[in-house]
This record gives structure tokens, sequence and C-alpha cells, in this order.
């Protein structure tokens, strides 16, 4: 199999299922587990240190919208490094592209190179997530509707997703980190902290949007909580104004002997009495400063 | 008491109250509480180290759809394998076929298959219950019903038992990893980090699956709130258009001198109060934005 | 004082405020302080070594429908027992017939006796506190009313207090697993392990009891809103129903020159309007799919 | 200055501002952070240990209604003790009354007293709070009104003060416990070990209390759920019973060529119309299981 | 460039994408990632030791009413200390203008002094929280309205994130007490320690608020609740009372053979019944302690 670069041996794999893992497989001594974590995905981000080579599962997006990640294996040893992808890996075409540009000629740099497009490849994501979260936050107090009910619990079991995949990925980087075997250089080691410094990062900011996002969660509910009890005070208002006007007229309505019948002022007399139930239930109201 | 094997030293006894259990017992040394252990069931997944062998608690699927566990005990000495079990154990007969085929002659490599075979029976229950957490997602938004609720806790119970075994399957296996007494050879390693690797998934899953589970009650409850609030303006606005009509109705049912009953014009008068206080109304919704 | 059995110094004080236990503790030299917590009860479960003795504060269970639990305070010497406890202490009359019949002659297994019998005692509670959830999770979702909501609560403040005294007797059976001092003999190693799995288990069980009891609270919480949201439901549609016929019936009352009234079909033509208004209301509710 | 004891070089300064403590400061050698310290009040509770003296911030009961915590400053060197407070700190007061009493002539016992002081002190407090929350949980079922739901609070404000401050002097007694400079005599470990409990167990019981009033919080909103519940039942009933006899009402009081009108048994039909509606409703809420 | 004073060598840069960084950065021997992250804002904070240099990143507050906060960089060598901030950091200033009157003289005092003064200015803040907080609680039982409900949750945003920064910083300074390589003198010991013990009672006191503040909208919620509970026994009661009036009204105005309409007392018949009705519907709430 012929390696990206003709000056380093750099073999990157776009189908896990191919024959040629194989023959590295074999080529190279790599363990047979770690071919079938290849080819059984997804796996959780992991690393395992051997004596000639250290094997990494590392976790970029796939699908930015949907936040889908997928499964990057990589294994270095002294003198190789292996990608194993699927089709559609841009951080692998953008790392091949950097390292022609700056003539890596180390694999330890190409690997870190991997390691950090992938990690700065969560950046974009969490801005669009802090948006998203602002957008819901605008909406909710003042809108507090399904859809963005729906909105709050998809947002929220994405960043589930993501805390997990984010968790393995600082254990994995910071395995990399306390790595002993010397297959990468130890003037790397500022650079992985420095990965390492942004996935911490990540991970808080993922629990701070979880925290926003179960905020929100709350304002939804009492907003929604805060609207009945509005409503129900309308209704309360209009009934307790509006049912002793029944009562006036029906008692009018009875067909029996009534005062005022004859009188040609009764009908005056009957609306002065019930603009005085309203007002007086106004007045209730009022003292008790439900307007 | 006749092995599983000729060539291999593996008893498997499917009735933990049989005497053969008590002979093996004598035979090999074994402590008299871990003889116990394996009658009283269920006990907490557990390992525990002797000089000459290891005992095992192990917890396998026993029905998948109820998600009962039930208790595989091992003991794995130099020269024997002593599995103990209820009458109906799928995983030992698994692994008895595969073993057979593949002409395992180790005893270790069976303890190792009997292990991975118990935990590879977690996978197709996570997948059920991922499905089922789907379901009552879509379910729940749309139309929250007491029966979803009744599933939504039943599923929650399981998880909360799920949950409980996992947790000591994966401290099972990490001892296992850090055992010390050379019963198990160090070649089966990966295989073991391998089996952990598993287990810290389904852990993870786990407990992915009870944050989505709290996350359909949360949608539950907000639906429910939400569609009282709904009922609650359908009445408000019902009760706010029609109370003013009876009102006027009951006027003009008034036994007084009314106005416009003399008129033939008085019943158009009438009318047009009536829609013109229901419109009034609508229009006073309308502003406050109830529709 | 005498000891409980001729031929093994263990002298068991069902008097706390006793005399013996002074006379005691100068024979033995007993610290002053941990006298004063045999007198002063309750204390926490807790496991103090000496040089020439080990004293340890056990919680046995006092009143099981009450789960109520009291003190039993020991101290193991190479030379002799001391266990101090309230009169009614049933654990230790157990303890006393079985190491009569089993002619135990030795105060470390003694010991080692009244500390399993103690925590033996836990499993029958944690039984009916399990036969209690499952009991109120089929009563809270059919008929949530407020005696099976002072129940949970009762429950839930028994498993509050049964946590934390299981968690110190956890801490006081892991330290007497560590003790250094030789005054429990090796062999009872396992044991006491075995004590420590039965107490995990109850740890274990108690959180996943009170997982259970705060979803039953959950249940509970939405089993009523999901009532106050059905009793809305008919309110609504009631009024709905009704409120067009009062209209309707108040019209034709009124006292003006309304059409129909010299009609004999007048009333037929009302009552088909009346049939139409609630056909249409009950359309309208089937189209939101109230019903 | 004046020592309290002629004996003993016990410096009590009850006003943080003298110059007192300058003078002593200099004479002994304090660092001026640690004035500071003294000086601005409130500190968190701590031990800071010099070559040689130690330092420690301790948090007494000074209101116990309002549940208000004041600083108790010591300097504990080889031959001085020096505490600092505002004059009205009765554990002082009742330390130096204890002290001459038993004739105490070394400074590391008087130090002993002091902390065991403090720390009994919370013991009555904590007892007055079982009884709050009991009192609120007999309340709190029966009759959720406001009141009780702001005491509900206000309890809880105070527990998150008493957690701070209690966790933050287990740490101290715990550091207390560890002191190597020798300050404090071996013999006074199981006293300060007697204290640790009594933290231990004041942090327990806070917890507990915490999770009770979080209970109570519970039963509160529960408990306003239900009655919501109950009241719309009412109302339900009550509109659903009366409406159909309101339209029964209406609809003979119609101006049309009703039926019955002319026969003097028309009232007898219409009133066993109104029977039978009002019969049928109950007989369908009774049905529903709504009595 | 020109440091600060002309006796010691504090470099301040007020533009992080200034040259001079780079100069100083060449001229130092700075490591490249540690100049970008001080041109690439917000980072975590951080402390990195170098073997001739440290390097921290602090967080100040730049705005105190929207809880803003701003990066200040520090290198601190033998012979060298860097800051890198924005331009309007008042904190630099407070500090130059000390250092000036102090007469500083040493750079690890320097570099103490602008973290001490950066911890300082946590204070006010901390004050201000906990006087909205006050006012909030003591709004929200009284009157839980939108506006008070987007308060809480606008606080609760600004708690995340200040909790987020602090804790960052409780991180750095530990750091700081722990450092090895001798770059800031022993004697500054103790004031690390006062910087560290500020950071822990500000990290304290923000999980405090947030208690306080989930507490406050649990109060929020149980209002609401409350509220909606009054405001349906208002209609409740008012609906009972009224509707039996209106049977009673309506009954008299059927045109059909009633009972009494041709006595003159009838309508004093029908106004005691109308009375009674209501006498018995108020007296039936009372029982139930409605009022």
């Amino acid at each position: 199999m012929v390696p990206v670069f003709s000056h380093l041996a750099w073999f990157d794999i776009a189908d896990p299922e191919s024959q040629e893992l194989d023959q590295l497989a074999r080529r190279f001594k790599l363990h047979e587990l770690q071919i079938e974590d290849c080819r059984h995905r997804p796996q959780r981000p992991k690393t395992e240190e051997h004596d000639h080579y250290i094997f990494t599962v590392l976790k970029h997006i796939h699908d930015r919208d949907e936040l889908e990640f997928d499964d990057i294996d990589l294994f270095l040893g002294r003198d190789f490094l292996i990608s194993v992808r699927c089709a559609d890996a841009a951080v692998i075409e953008t790392v091949r592209a950097r390292a022609g540009q700056e003539k890596v000629d180390r694999l330890d740099r190409l690997f870190y190179m991997i390691v950090d497009e992938i990690v700065d490849g969560y950046q974009p994501v969490l801005d669009k997530i802090a948006d998203d979260i602002s957008e819901i936050e605008d909406v909710v107090l003042d809108k507090p509707d399904p859809p963005t009910l729906a909105r709050i619990f998809s947002l929220r079991r994405k960043l589930i997703d993501f805390r997990r995949v984010a968790g393995g990925m600082r254990e994995v980087v910071d395995s990399l980190i306390r790595r002993e075997n010397g297959l990468v250089g130890d003037d790397l080691d500022p650079y992985f902290r420095d990965i390492y410094d942004h996935i911490i990062r990540t991970v808080d900011l993922i629990e701070t949007y979880r925290d926003l996002l179960s905020g929100a969660l709350d304002i939804y509910l009492s907003a929604v909580a805060n609207r009945t009890n509005e409503v129900m005070k309308v209704l309360t208002i209009w009934g307790t104004v509006t049912l002793p006007l029944v009562i006036i007229t029906g008692f009018f309505g009875m067909n029996l002997h009534l005062p005022w019948t004859d009188s040609p002022y009764g009908i005056d007399y009957a609306v002065a009495l019930m603009a005085i139930s309203t007002i007086a239930v106004l007045v209730y109201f009022k003292m008790r400063r439900w307007f």
C-alpha cells in the first residue's frame, strides 16, 4: 500500500473493511482486537499503549447540524502512522493539506496535527449550540409553546452525547500526555497540553450549556404556570363580574309579582343595581391587587 | 463428576443445590462461604482471589424482556474451572459450542469466553431500551397519557437495576485485569481490557438512557401543563364571549318597562349589540395574542 | 461480675448506666470517653483501635415497623469481650443461644457472630420496604390521594435514616477488615468480608429504594397534574356545549319583537338550532382530539 | 496585658480592635496576616501551623434563634494561648469557669476545652431545627399556606449557612488531629477524635435535615396541586349539574309556542326533567369515581 | 521596550496584538503557544511552569454590572515580569500606584500584588449579588411576576460563569502555592495562602448563592401554584353561590303554570329560597375550611 507522502510512512485507509488494513496489520504486527475495533464502529474514545506502537480511537464531528460523531483510529509506531476512517472525514484532508504546506517530516507531529484538528473541530459546534441556547432563552419566557420545548429537549439530547464524547476524548489526551514509551517527542508536550486545555474548556462549556438548558426548561415551566394563572384570573374576574348581572336580569324575568314592574323608572333602578354590583366586584379585585 | 470436555477439567453444575457441588468443593478445597454464595441467590457481582483459585459471581441476562438477571458463579483454579448456574443459562451452552468448535484447550481461555459471552449479552438489551426510549420520546410530546407515564417509570426501574448490575460487573472485570496470582495468562490481558471497554460503554449508555428518560418525564409534565393551559384558554375565551350575550338576552327578558320593546327594530338593535360585544371580546383576546 | 459462659470472658451489660460497666472499665483499662459513648446514646457507628482492645459502636434494628435503631457497644480485648446494650436486644439473645449450641470457644468468633447477627437483621426490613414501595407504586398511578403521599414521605424519611446508619456500619466493617492489631484471627477474614458484602448490598438497595420512591413521587405529581387536566377538559367541554344553548333560550325569552314567535314551528326551529350548535361544538372537540 | 489565670498564660481579648492584640502579636511573633484575620470578620474556619504556634479560626453560635455565627480566633504556642473574640461570647465565659473549677494547668487542655465547648454549642441548635422540621411536616400536608412556605425557605437558608460552617469546622478539627508540631499533647488525641465525631454527626444531621426540608417542600407543592385538583372537581361537578337546569328553565322561558304550556302538569314534567338530568350527571361522576 | 519602573523589569503590555510582545517573547524565550494564548482570548485560568519562568492566565472582573471577565496574562521569570492585558484593566493601574507608593523592589512581590488585586476585585461583586438575591427573595413570595423570573435566571446565568472562573482561579492559586522552581520567595507563602482562602470563600459563596437562587425559583413556582389555587377557589365559590340563584330565577321565568305566580307573596318566597341556597353553599364551604 502506498503512503500519503513519499517521504513519510503515513498510511490513510478510507474504508475500514478494506484488505489493506489486514496487510498493514500483518506488516506492523497490530493486535487483532484493535483491527476489530476499527471495523466495529462506534467505539468509545480510548488509547492503548504497546511496546512498539500506540493505538487511539478518536471522535471527530461528522455532521455538524445533527451533531453526529464518527471514529478516527490511529496507529502510531516508530516508523509508521496508520489512520483508519470512513470515506468522508474532512479532518484528514485538512491535515494532509497543512502537512504538505508546512513540510512536516515527523510522524509524531502528524499524529499531533490530526488530534489537534479533531479537537479544533468542536469549537464551531460549541458556538452554534451557544447561539441556539441564546435564541431559546429569548423565546421561552415570551412564548412558551411546544415547538420550543421540543427544541430544548433535542438540544439536551445532543449535549448528553457530546458530553460523553468530550469526556472520553479528555481521558485520551490525558493518557497521551502521560505516555511513557517515547513514540512521541517530548518537544510536543506543550502542544498536547494545549489540546488538553481545549478539551477541558469544551467539557466546561458543555456543562454550562446543560445548566443553561435546564434553566430554560425551568423558565418554560414557570412561564406556562404563569400563563395558566393569568388565564384563570381573566376567567374568574369575568365570571365574577357577569354572574350577578345574570341573576339580576333573571330576577326581573320571573313571572311573579315583582317590584318596580309597573314603575316607568323600574328599568333605571335595575340598571343602577347592575352598575353597582359590577363596580363592587371591580373594587373588590382592585383591593386584592388582581389588576 | 464428569467434566464438560474430556481433555479439560471444566465442571458445569446446572443445579446449585446438587451434591456434586459439595464433592467438588471438598476435592478442590473451595471455601464454604462461597459455596453458600452459590446457593443463596442473588449475590452482588464480585471476585475473590485465593492462593489456588479465583471465585467470581457474574450476572447474565436471564430474561431479556423483563430484564431479569441471574448469577453465574465461576471457580477458576490452576487445573479446574467450575461453573455454577441455574438450569436455563443460554450463555453456558453458547460457550460450550464455541469452545468445542474452536478447540479451546486452556481453562483461562474458557473462563474468558464465559465472561465475554455474558457481557456481550447486554448489547441487545441496550439496543431494545434505546428503541423503547425513542418510541416514548415520539409519543410523549404529542399525547401525554397515563400509560406512557407508566411505561416511563417501568423502564426507569429496569435501568436502576441494570445500572447496579453493570456497575458491579465493571468492578469485577477491573479486578480481573489487576489480578496477580497468575491463574490467567498475561496474553489474555488485551481481551479482558476489551471486555472492560464493553462494560464501560454499557454503564455510559445506561447513564445516558437515564438522562433521556428523565428528560422524557420532564416533557410529559410540561406537555400536560401546556394542555391544561390550552384547555383553560378555550374555556376562558368561550366564557368571556358568551356571558355578555347571556346578560343581554336576560336584560330584554326582564318584565320591566324596557326600551325598544315596542319598536319593530328592537330585535335588530339587540342582535347588533350582541355582535358588537362578541367582536369586542375577540379583538381584546387578539390584542393579548391568545390566538 | 459474672461472664455469660463459664469458659469464656464475655460480659454482657443490659443497662449502660449500671455500676458493673465502671468496674469492667477499671479492670480492663477502658477509655473514659468510650464509657461515656456507651451511656450517651445514640452515637454514630464507629470503631476505635487501642493497643489492647478494639471499641466499636454498632446499630441494630430495635423496632422493625418504625425502623428505629439502637446502639450495641462492643469492647474486644485479647482476654475479654464486653457488650453494652439496652434491655431488649434480641440480637444478643440469639447470639448467646447460637454460641451455646455451636460451643464457640473463641472471643473473636463471638465478636464476629454479634456483628453478623446485627447486619443479618437488616434483611427483613429491606424486604418489607421493598414490599411497601411495590404497593405504593401500584396505588399511586391509579389513585393519587394525600394518604399515599404521606406514606411516601414517611418511608422516605425512614430511608434517609437507614442510609445514614448503613453507611456508618459499612465504614465500621471496612475498618474491622483492615484491622492490624491481631485481636481478631486472620481465619475470620473471609467471614468479615462476607458481612461487608451484605452491607454493601444493603446500601445499594437503600439507594435503589430512594430512587424508586422519588420516582413514585414523580408519578404522584404527574398523576395529579393529569387528573386536573382531565377535570378541566370535562368542565370546558361541558361549558362550551351548554353556553350556546343558554344564549339561544335567552334569545327567545326576550320581550322584544322576535322572529318565529307566531309560527307554530318556531319551537322546532329553535330546538334544531340548539341541536346544530351542540353538534358543531362536539365536532370541533373531536377534531382537536379531546376525546 | 494580664492573663486570665495567674498560673497560666491565657490571654483573652474581647475586642479584636484593641491595642493589646498588637502588643501580644509583637511579643509572641504572630504573623501580621493572622492579626488581620482576627480583625476582618467573618473568616472561614481554618487552622494554620507555624514553627512555634498554631492559629485557628473557629465558629461559635452567637445567636441561636437567628443561627448567627461569630469567629473565635485562637493562637496556641508552647507557652501562651491567645483567644480573640467579640464582647459577648458565652463560650469563653463557660470555659473560664470550668477551667477554674477543674484547676486546669495545661494550655493545650484549655485549647481543647474551648474547641469542645464551641462544638457542643451546636447541639441545642440542631435539636431546635429538628423540632421546627417536625412541626413544619405536620402542618404542611394539612394546610399548605404561604407562611409555612416562607418558614421552609428561611430554615433552608439557615441550614445552608450551618452546613458551610460545620464543613469548615470538620476540616479544622481534622487538621488538629493530624497536627505534628507537638504543641498539643498526644494524650488529648482521643478527646479531639471525640470532638471530630461530634462534628461528623452534626454534618450528617444537617444533610438529613436538608433532605427532610426538601421533602417538606415537595409535600407542599403536591398538597397545593392536590387542592387545586379538589377545587376544580367541585367547580366542575357543580357546573355540570347546574348548567342543564339553566338550559331547561331557559327553554321554558322562551316566548315561542312551547309544549306543556297549557297543561297544568307542565311544571311537574319540567321539574321531573330537571331531576333526571341532575341524577344522570351524578351517576356519571360516580361511575368515573369522582366522589 | 521600557519597563513600568526604572529599577524593576516589569513590562506591561496593554495591547496583546502589539509587536512589543513578540520582541519580549524573543528576548526572554517565551513559548509560542503562550504568546498565542495571550492573543486568543478568552482562555481558561491556568498556570504553566517552565525552567526559567512561570506563565499564568488570570481572570479579572472587567465589567461589574454585567459580570464580564477578561484575561490578564503574566510571565514571571527570575529577572522579568510581563503582564499582558486589554487597554482598560483598572487592576494593573491600582497595582502600579500601590507598588510606587510602597516602593516594591521585588518582581515576585509585584506578581503577588497583581494576583491579590484581581481576587480582591471579586468581593464587591459578591456583595452585589448577595443584595440582589435578598431583594429577589423579598419580592418573589409576595409578587411572583415574569420580570422577577427573568431576573432570577439572569443572575443564575452569571453565577454559572462566575463559578467556572472562580474554580479555575482556585486551581491556579493552588498550583502557585505548590510551585517548586523558586521563582517566588518562600516568605510569600502565607500571602498566597491568604489569597487561596479568599478564593475558597468566593467559591463557597457562589455555591451558597446558587442554592439560594434555586430556592427563590422554588418559591416562585410554589407562589404561582398557590395563587392559581386561590384564584380557582374564588371562581369556584362564586360559581357555586350564583348558579343556584340563576336556576331559581330561571325556574320562575318559565312560561308554564308555575306555583306562587298568583300569590302577592310569591316574590318573597322566591327571595327566601335564594337566600337559603346562598347560605347553604357558604356554610358548606365554611365546613370544608375554604375561607
